[in-house]
């Protein structure tokens, strides 16, 4: 088979230009005799990946000098943990739960409570008993109650599974959360919009959606938040030693590094993040407008200010038909576009490697379908 | 340049055959146009990918039926901590010391130690104020003071900086533990030679050795030790949660399992375990001859009794020509041979991947240079 569209959440399709230059050096990196597999990640070759993926994220999302980028591994996963060990102390963290992944966040703070601080809900749109909890919306100002002496306030700005995306870059939360430092998981959006860093104490995101391959997880940290981990964890996931050590108290995932290194390198060649944005919002338009305008044939639930451009859930009227969807539509090259199981119906994730082409090929199977089956 | 001869102690060479594999497979994977980093773990392509990997894994090692293979993140460094967190229960559990790994092994048992438990120095061959703390042999049955009620005994069996390997796949010492379970990093020399897996509690591993890239760590647990863990540690963390979620309690490196198990493989058609001792043994013979019979102008400081066919250390009886012999033996297509920094001198990591004709190329290239200089 020769490429396919490839819709999947995560682990995501990559830029076909990375994927080829991969390949090209995979038995000899610039001309060193290995492969970046084979390289000492304290060896000079892969010092200059290291630090050249660092300053190309830097200059890609403009992170000021007092923030330390650092590369971890395990997934948002176990940032989820990670953060209110390190940055707790003892005091209460305030959670917002607007999907799976920031509920998720919330159960792992619980988990670790007892040695780094309790974890307050300070909103939440999960509808008890409603389908799927009901994610489809943003939460509203008055939903959301804080706590001023929080030791940060966590939120996931782009739920990955029901669709539902900050809009705002925090901008209205980050004045009122004052100096509670904001703590954001980007892992389904980042570099897909622009940011502003400052607004934010941690940005993390998984490397696998939007960066690279899985196994690697970016964390962007605000100096002053280092230093106040809990002293009885693991030392690979104290902040401060892992930003002392360059990301390398012991061996990190060179290989991840490296090929998210070549995404980044590929994005600045597109234009940076700005340029990046223009084309997200053409993709995500197109295909909201194909289902909007199917009279019913798909149904995305998500409130409109609410909604991703990253991930497109969506619903066929006669579900007796999703199998045949996805059948016709792999028969026609799109491929991972079945909806999370806690959801159902369909769902395309169009990050930055995905193509407007791959939208436009979408867009017309789904127009084709709905005039056969409707 | 062409492929050099890579003696990384790790990331390591990997096979060739490997590599190629690798890149030829980069943009689509067995004609499902995509490539491995862009497959949804949850797909149907990647189960094969990790079920084969683990079948033939437990192929190689004759792992037993009650034993579970995890495949993990956060490097041996993670499994040092995550170890106690899940078999200690408040238990203490008992430690030898050989080397610099099993040095950090106890020292971060002990940053966890209170919610774990407590770490206990069973044994050490450390030299207080010796260069580089003495670490040249294995413990003498005297040596070794064992708690008869730990939780488990940790031990490295391969000591990669020092160049220390233990003999006798643990039979003594397993003997001696009689019901307290061995738990072994064998991260520098897993797959090398034939274990009895029955004997241990844990093997676990660092990939970027003997096995594959760098942000996997195997883990090979005996079922009735799964369930003790500390509830208040990262889910990720937890073994059983892991096993019984296939190691995909989230998104594993999925790349890095796939190379992994391409390794698996290539050591299948090598003739398994037992094929590759004999090279391994015929490769150290032929280094060890090299450097004893070089009348001093090598020398290795370990113990004949005690020496690692993985890691071998050794030092110029000038040093003033370490880095001439680096610089020339760079030029010979002979990489990667500096020692580590707390021994210093010279070290060749002659893994599995290390094929014989690299082993003769650096002793043709030592005799020579030892001829030149000496």
């Amino acid at each position: 088979m020769s490429r396919v569209w490839n819709f999947s959440a995560g682990p995501a399709a990559l830029p076909e230009a990375v994927l080829t230059q991969v390949r090209d050096e995979m038995l000899d990196w610039h001309g060193c005799g290995m492969s970046v597999m084979e390289m000492s990640h304290r060896g000079k070759e892969f010092a200059t990946i290291i630090e050249t993926a660092e300053a190309d994220l830097r200059e890609l999302l403009a992170v000021p000098q007092h923030y330390k980028v650092l590369f971890l591994q395990g997934g948002a996963t176990q940032l989820f943990s990670q953060i209110p060990l390190n940055l707790a102390a003892g005091r209460s963290a305030d959670y917002l739960v607007t999907g799976s992944w920031s509920k998720k966040a919330v159960e792992e703070a619980r988990r670790v409570a007892p040695i780094a601080g309790p974890a307050r809900l300070a909103g939440s749109t999960a509808v008890k008993g409603a389908l799927a909890d009901g994610f489809t919306r943003l939460l509203r100002d008055e939903e959301i109650s804080l706590d001023p002496g929080a030791a940060f306030l966590h939120l996931c700005t782009n739920e990955t599974i029901y669709g539902v995306e900050v809009q705002d870059d925090c901008a209205a939360l980050a004045a009122r959360a004052g100096s509670v430092p904001l703590v954001a998981d980007m892992s389904s959006h980042i570099l897909s919009r622009q940011v502003d860093v400052s607004r934010y104490g941690v940005i993390y995101a998984g490397a696998q959606k939007n960066i690279g391959p899985s196994g690697l997880v970016l964390c962007i940290v605000r100096e002053d938040l280092l230093g106040k981990a809990v002293s009885t964890m693991p030392s690979i996931m104290d902040f401060r030693l892992m930003a002392e050590n360059g990301s390398m108290i012991n061996t990190p995932p060179t290989f991840g590094i490296y090929v998210s290194g070549l995404v980044f390198q590929w994005l600045k060649r597109q234009g940076g993040v700005a340029a990046m944005e223009q084309v997200n919002i053409r993709k995500a338009e197109m295909l909201y407008r194909c289902i909007d305008e199917s009279g019913g044939f798909y149904r995305n639930p998500v409130e409109t200010t609410s909604r991703s451009r990253m991930n497109v859930p969506f619903t066929l009227q006669d579900t007796a038909l999703d199998a045949v969807f996805l059948a016709e539509a792999r028969d026609a090259g799109l491929v991972s576009l079945k909806g999370h199981k806690t959801v159902g119906g369909m769902r395309a994730s169009i990050y930055n490697a995905m193509p407007e082409a791959g939208v436009t090929a979408l867009v017309d199977f789904m127009r084709q379908f709905a005039k056969v089956h409707g």
